[in-house]
């Protein structure tokens, strides 16, 4: 930690979808050099060891495409059944983990998203388009998960480059409020939360990284860990499934940039993302902007965040965005 | 994990307070004995090199009982300032992140809190009261944070046995969901939500871990993580602060047993725990009933929680508790 801000004072800033605050500690920062010396040495698993290397596995594949298969998970979160059984005992409330958890693996053992061509990224964005497209059908799912973890530290329990694609029967009121918030802001405003974040923090530049044709890459105002990056359309839409060929290869470069950005200048971290996107098959959700969130684990979710929901960061989103930017 | 309730259902559990779902896991269903396997040997630190040991560090006491000090953190969230600035910067909101953040510490080096005597934790206790009923008095403040990390992997950066207490001008809405969570359910069905789980429990007796005279220690019914351990006070109360000193030595001897149990049976894993209580210098809480949560590091939240704010469980709460129940 730097010392010579001791004494003065955080700064607490409201994200305007959720309402939540976070905090931005000055007597905490850090300099952006000093995240990277946190990182050990990546695990490494053979070829001969990985299941995901079992040449069965394409047997098992729902989808594929190019290098990219979806099979269905191993232990599953949530599986398919045809009916969804909902139960009282006693003052509680039960219901059948019913829904769809996939795996969707890049078959290159090696071949880590981060150091991958765009066009191999594309075709990872049509496995998820797909398979989102396929899940959706059925009418029971309201949420559908995608997300990516990378390095034990970030949840992976194997190395082989994998995403998750999880079908969920039920919405968590923490990621309803999130969406409701884009809803509530637009009543209010008469303008999209998202939209309007963007326009400002265009003018502003300070927490931009990246643009392209379609996409912009910044770090958010009030972000939720330290490094948070997130990868939003420039145009407005709900809903990630309706992304168009075009844009699908200006959201791989994206993607690509933002990825590599944070392999090199962060070396090589563990992390998180994943797609928060408009629920299914509930109506009242075409305020909504999707988007991507980048989550590199700098640092360990503790007694204060658990007691209070607050995150703290120790290196505010300006500082890590002029960071970012200069990593060729 | 057991491969045997691979095409199990899981079960979606509802959390009456908060509304929060979460995840019973049957395909990722592990054995009791499984979770102490996965911890690895404590960091140690000697005296010579520990920031706490520094016979300094009694200059520094705001405030002692016994062998337990609370001193000003060194590197707060949030500090003391006679204003609280909020301002506007384009659509965002920033406020100065005003406040108090101690740290309450066990002098001796080597006394864990599972270690200690009854009177000693009583101490602390007194000491968690007195600061608490101290900061209370700041019309600012909102909300004060009690909590304790233990170990590196719950996010101990000193290994010295401490607490923190951190007075917040703010509430995060998560946390006010599942607080105004009790209010609602009180006007609903016209009784604490608490006080109904806590009967019902006891009748079931299933969840239960152990019972003294004005505590209850249990697995709660929708974890937010495996081998999740909460301590109830019998007897309704909103407001940690108004505990009495003879409850004291019974809310010791239930901290002593849960995290005694815990230690034994997981051997000493890394853990958080924190007091949700009502929030101050706010009306409208007395249906609230305040309580401690102890959160083992058994998992970490990837990108399934972090994406769908479903936690995923590998041990039912049911499981847990009997396996706690038999350590002595």
């Amino acid at each position: 930690m730097i010392k010579k801000d001791k004494d003065e004072l955080s700064e607490l800033r409201l994200d305007l979808v959720s309402d939540d605050w976070v905090v931005i500690s000055k007597a905490r920062r850090m300099r952006p050099e000093m995240f990277s010396k946190k990182i050990s040495k990546r695990a490494v698993a053979t070829r001969s060891q990985c299941p995901f290397c079992d040449p069965k596995i394409l047997d098992r594949a729902i989808f594929k495409k190019g290098d990219i298969i979806s099979i269905p998970n191993d232990f599953p979160i949530f599986s398919y059944k045809d009916d969804l059984n909902e139960r009282s005992l006693g003052p509680y409330h039960i219901m059948d983990g019913v829904g769809f958890h996939e795996v969707i693996i890049t078959l290159d053992h090696n071949k880590h998203i981060a150091l991958s061509k765009k066009e191999e990224i594309k075709d990872i964005i049509d496995v998820y388009q797909a398979r989102y497209l396929a899940l959706k059908e059925y009418k029971f799912i309201k949420y559908i998960s995608i997300f990516h973890n990378h390095g034990r530290a970030a949840g992976a329990s194997i190395i082989h480059p994998h995403s998750q694609l999880v079908a969920s029967p039920v919405i968590d009121p923490d990621l309803k409020d999130s969406i409701d918030g884009a809803e509530n802001y637009h009543k209010k405003h008469g303008a999209c939360v998202y939209c309007t974040m963007l326009d400002w923090d265009r003018k502003e530049g300070k927490r931009i990284i990246y643009e392209n044709e379609s996409f912009i890459v910044l770090c958010p105002f009030a972000p939720q860990s330290d490094f948070e990056v997130r990868i939003y359309p420039k145009l407005h839409n709900p809903d990630f499934e309706n992304i168009t060929d075009e844009e699908k290869m200006s959201f791989a470069d994206a993607i690509s940039v933002a990825l590599g950005k944070i392999y090199k200048g962060l070396n090589d971290p563990d992390y998180n993302f994943y797609i928060h996107t408009a629920p299914i098959n509930v109506l009242g959700h075409k305020n909504y902007h999707w988007h991507l969130v980048i989550l590199p684990k700098t640092s360990i979710f503790a007694g204060f965040e658990m007691s209070s929901s607050i995150e703290v960061n120790t290196i505010s989103p300006e500082e890590a965005a002029e960071f970012l930017r200069k990593i060729k």
